[in-house]
């Protein structure tokens, strides 16, 4: 067989992980050729590609990004986009294509597959909110890079008496500040799930301070937003150029709990650290097994399916499936929390 | 309510996060008393103990061991263990133990519970090998220690063209080699689950010098065995004094395979450093909820069980049925591996 | 003897490892009592302190932050503070004051030695900034946080074809930056002793995409600034509520490089993280030696005298040569790391 | 110029760094020509060698290892070494070679150097015992990783009340059990400078359990020995299969400990650990600059000299002094150390 593959979207720890498995799989195992896109759709759409043998993926295993590179291009952004890939896929005489990707990579791999493109997905985000799988690779390392920052800054906002107030990713779901803030002890976990009333969250933090206790953590994810009327808030506020991107929950949420509260409170926005790097051996696995996974599925003609984790075992399930709607966090895990608004 | 916890067995990463969100769940949540006995089982035994509140708990969660300690005491060792134990519960006024151990503090739970005794077990083990539960605690800790050790020995290896055999722990099951050895990427991975052919490890090694490679990694459980009658094997090879305990198996290979190859390679036996210290996030995030729901679990009445990971919820599981029998890695999951002989 | 021992200043990994190394060599080797003034000098001039045995300082080694509570106040900033400080080391009968701080610290220290009190300063910068030592503790953990966090991001900024700023501290000095950049391979380093051209920046960077590569790393201080005229630059630019404090040179030069460069370029603050938590080995080591020395000064009466790291020894200097001038990053150590402006 | 470089010895984190740096500063900054020769002096002896340009040496500044490959072989073992290596120098139109190794490596520097050859050596060891400069790469990352594992095996023996004897890198020189043995806050460090008396050692691990305390950690040199006539001793205990190498001082010195404590003693060998993967961030800064000095010493034409640290300098020493006597642990060092025996 000869089989396609892509990495597409954001970054994420675990990328290589996959492609590596994939080749592995496929070409030792079931004697296939694999090819990779460069640049994720945008290498399919322009037909831009390399083989990929053992040597191609040799010391990758453990390696952030992507060695394939990544874009944000979809098929769909292009007039054409779908035609010009199934004419791409029969030149060069495809049996299948393992698009890696997070959800707007699965829509277009739904679409694909729709128009009769031979497609298994790979789910990836380090976000966690894609349904369908109990987990997907990059979470894990997300995850553990926020709680060795929080590790860190909780012996300083000690011996500083201060409020630090963390920004995690999750623009659309609070994954990785529950799992970071349960992991590091934070004392409020804001998510965008539950918009957050500042009053609520100053007395939060303020009893801490009364008990005695010389500091409070608080964990937010950049998605993070007020509920309607209890907060002057801008989801982006601009900088000194008129540009939007730079000031996020985490500052607007210092200023406030600082006049509130009347303690020092200072933001850290963790950022891009969040989604580069090694992978955790946790991440590794998944990933290899979905690498695994995925040529299994093309061998068996599993078109349409995408892989994913349930319990301990790898599954399929439709992309369908997958793409409908955003795993978000359920009331119980707040609960477990305690901490979260 | 009043309720007795106890660590027991040997030291696992999330240790003291259970014991902290016991605390916070029982005494911030339901009002309760939380009394904590020291060293495992043999402070029930004893009636030593001391009040667990929550300053005693404050700081905890990312520490490795156990702030009450451990021994390797069981009820049963002691003429008349049940019946004193059940005496100190009473004289305590205990509504509920919660014992955190594996295989052995199980048994004795179940044992304990079965006498009439009022408790709620939270599984604990480096080695994943406790069925009815996906995944304990403990394991990620030490599957991720075992990962960074092969990330670092992987390139000694290539740089000096030899087999390293790295044994790491797994008495019974091959979990912590499987996962770590693929999150690693070894070339050959040796469990106790399938006793291993020297003859045809050293095969699976030559093959890769054969092909060029200048060196090669085997991850090796340290309970691994020879198939019968393929390999001399000493299960504890004798040291100048005469005892056992020292030579393991990975000693026995790298000698073998040193002389079948004749390449030179060097055993490293990673031992303790897998089972303490910091646990990773993933393990805080288990072990607290596993705390959470133990301190539920009781205040539900739910008895004779145990917590238990099923997919990303917790369960609780019949004591029972959590010792029956181990859990080995299944045939599945060597397949995936590819390199496990 | 009696000693007082005082943590002041900014949060800095290795307080904990010197106050336990001050305590340790002066109790246990010199039968001396040890006690411990909370949040710096506040707590001299308030006479807020604790007795500090063995017991209190158990276990802190390897821990972040300071048990003893730090500030930023200084005694000259109240009114009588010199002689209220005075007057309380008279009425504890004192016999040496030992403070651990940065430039702040060892200037009030040098103010009191000078008003006769007897002091031995141990100095403690994680910018490194202090001269009359070669190194002082907390510099190798912040330059080792930040160059895993630079190591995580290149993945990411190589898979994404961008450019990464990734500010770190050092408000007057370049240090950070030198030593993080060079260890990560960073493409350009900004720091504070050489204000920055623009467009020379930009002309730096734009050389490595038309040479073909697809990102670059480029480091930079946070107390960076561009030569006069050649960048609309504000030093603390404003947020929606009008605050000054949260966007960095950082986010003003991602904006320029991308308009220069019309290339995807992201700011990356690292903040607080490089200042808390685990001290590394090498600081420990440092810190450690930092404290005994410090205590072995008390006893041969070396007062007005500052720990300082010569080569591998651990010399005395006098207080006023060490708060004298800044060290600042030397030409010669730029030409090394060739990438610095 | 043409210069070649080659690495040789055992495995060393910053190997890669050095060598990224030699090619940088050589091709970029002179426009010299670089070829590396294959596994050290091997390669120069067989004129086995490959071209190092800018794109040979891409990322690998963060990896362990060495891309070169290396051995053991020096040209001394070789009848007509010296003249073969004279030969190839001549042949390949060599201006200078830099040989990056330990002391053996540095000998046959100098030996080579002395026969003519123009030669700047880089020091290499991770047991920092080559004189005439303050530390060499390498050290660095050994005393972090076996500080982590301190960290971590920690835990284990305060929660189960253990003796826990870890053996740590240094043969001849007991630096790496010194720092790391400070850095962990380890109870007694034996190092091979100090023949130890195991009477006193148990005297002092005994002397912590009779003042209440439940755990002890010792570490050892592999290198340390007892003082002659207190213990029998195997420098090369026996395995079952007669071999030598497997037992080292920490199983002997375990025995021992628990025959005369009384406790449950548990010997842990670090290993190949402490000299692979990643380097620290000190070690590549230290590596980089190292190897850009060794450039800059062969333009000033500098021959016969080594890279030095020197405090914060990087100067230039003879090879000759490098490699008259090892650097051990001065006897301040132990006193400030305290635990050391």
């Amino acid at each position: 067989m000869r089989i396609g593959v892509l990495t597409s979207g954001g970054d994420c720890p675990g990328l290589n992980a996959v492609i590596r498995s994939v080749v592995h799989r496929a070409v030792v195992d079931h004697n296939d050729e694999v090819i990779g896109f460069h640049d994720g759709w945008k290498g399919l759409l322009e037909c831009d590609y390399r083989k990929l043998d053992l040597d191609a993926v040799s010391g990758i295993l453990a390696r952030g990004g992507t060695i394939l590179g990544s874009s944000r291009v979809q098929p769909a952004h292009l007039r054409g986009g779908v035609e010009q890939a199934k004419g791409h896929v029969a030149d060069l005489g495809l049996d299948a294509i393992i698009p890696i990707g997070g959800e707007g990579t699965l829509k277009a791999a739904r679409l694909l597959s729709d128009a009769g493109l031979p497609i298994v997905g790979v789910p990836k985000t380090i976000d966690n909110d894609i349904s369908s799988t109990d987990v997907t690779f990059g979470f894990d390392t997300a995850v553990t890079v926020a709680t060795e920052a929080l590790d860190r800054l909780k012996t300083t906002a000690e011996s500083h008496q201060r409020v630090l107030i963390v920004e995690v990713m999750g623009r659309h779901t609070g994954w990785i500040a529950l799992h970071s803030g349960m992991a590091a002890g934070a004392h409020a976990i804001v998510v965008p799930e539950r918009p957050f009333d500042i009053a609520e969250l100053a007395a939060v933090v303020g009893k801490r301070f009364e008990a005695g206790k010389k500091f409070a953590i608080v964990v937010v994810s950049e998605g993070a937003k007020p509920r309607e009327g209890t907060m002057e808030f801008s989801s982006g506020a601009t900088d000194v150029y008129g540009h939007e991107r730079f000031s996020g929950v985490a500052n607007q949420l210092s200023v406030e709990l600082e006049e509130r509260l009347g303690k020092e409170a200072r933001p850290v926005i963790l950022g891009h650290v969040q989604r580069g790097g090694t992978p955790t051996a946790y991440d590794r696995v998944l990933a290899t097994r979905f690498g695994w996974h995925a040529v299994e599925a093309v061998h068996h003609g599993r078109f349409g399916m995408m892989t994913a984790l349930r319990g301990t075992d790898i599954t399929l399930v439709p992309l369908a499936d997958a793409v409908q709607h955003l795993k978000t966090v359920p009331a119980d895990r707040y609960t477990e929390a305690e901490c979260v608004l």
